[in-house]
């Protein structure tokens, strides 16, 4: 079974833009999000694609996600989403040994800037990056599919 | 946007085994269904599918469909369906110029046999099979995402 393991922080200040190594704009909805699995459809610069989570377990959840025509995901974000769509730019930016993820957010959730690293294990080590702030994985609020629906400029 | 336009007939007898051009065992369940979308896990013999549909509108309806490995599927059936699979098998049977797919279904739908044509208009004229019964096109009972939840032996 796939499964992924991440740990999700607040970013404070800009101290990153030095190591940015790729970025890419991020348009991403849900079909649904249930007690079971959420399934989530994200266009992500020229591709696009869809993913089926399952529950978080702590850090863990398994996960399945499958390219698809980036017309499909456009015409599926437009017709079958159940909130309007998260507006972000992810940024790659590499920290010791892990690149992590850092997105921008736009829209309804400006002024939103998180950072995920992902781990190969639950104790893996890592190296903390000085613009790494306040921890939040696990808090529901920061999970993309409830920022579709309380988006962070509403809290 | 691709449409999926179909009708269906409950079964009386055996007259369309003689017309039967192939079986497939199918496995399914659902991953989802709310106001927006279904989104179904499917097993079909050595292949597997997973399929968004948008809600009916008529016979009609937008649909989502792209082939996964069999192994996820089977996982995401065991681990994230929200309800047990549908174990049914799909015969493809000519009747004049159509081929019509009717199930059988075994386990808690056992006693149900249903056929669907599928058309490219919803005024496509078609031949009525010997065998087709009552219409149950639009009858929510019969969806299959309900079948899952509601089983016919419990109706």
């Amino acid at each position: 079974m796939p499964t992924e393991i991440e740990r999700k922080f607040l970013v404070d200040g800009d101290g990153w833009r030095e190591a940015v190594e790729s970025e890419t704009r991020i348009m991403q909805g849900y079909l649904a999000n249930n007690q079971n699995a959420t399934v989530r459809v994200r266009v992500a610069g020229e591709q696009a694609w869809l993913t089926i989570k399952g529950m978080m377990r702590g850090p863990s959840r398994s996960e399945y996600e499958y390219a698809i025509p980036s017309e499909d995901a456009v015409a599926m974000l437009d017709e079958l989403a159940v909130s309007a769509p998260i507006d972000k730019v992810r940024y790659r930016v590499r920290c010791g040994g892990h690149i992590w993820d850092l997105d921008v957010f736009a829209g309804e959730n400006q002024g939103l800037v998180m950072a995920e690293v992902e781990l190969a294990s639950e104790d893996e080590p890592f190296e903390m990056p000085d613009w790494a702030g306040r921890e939040v994985t696990g808090d529901g609020r920061y999970y993309n599919v409830n920022l579709a629906r309380h988006p962070y400029r509403h809290w």
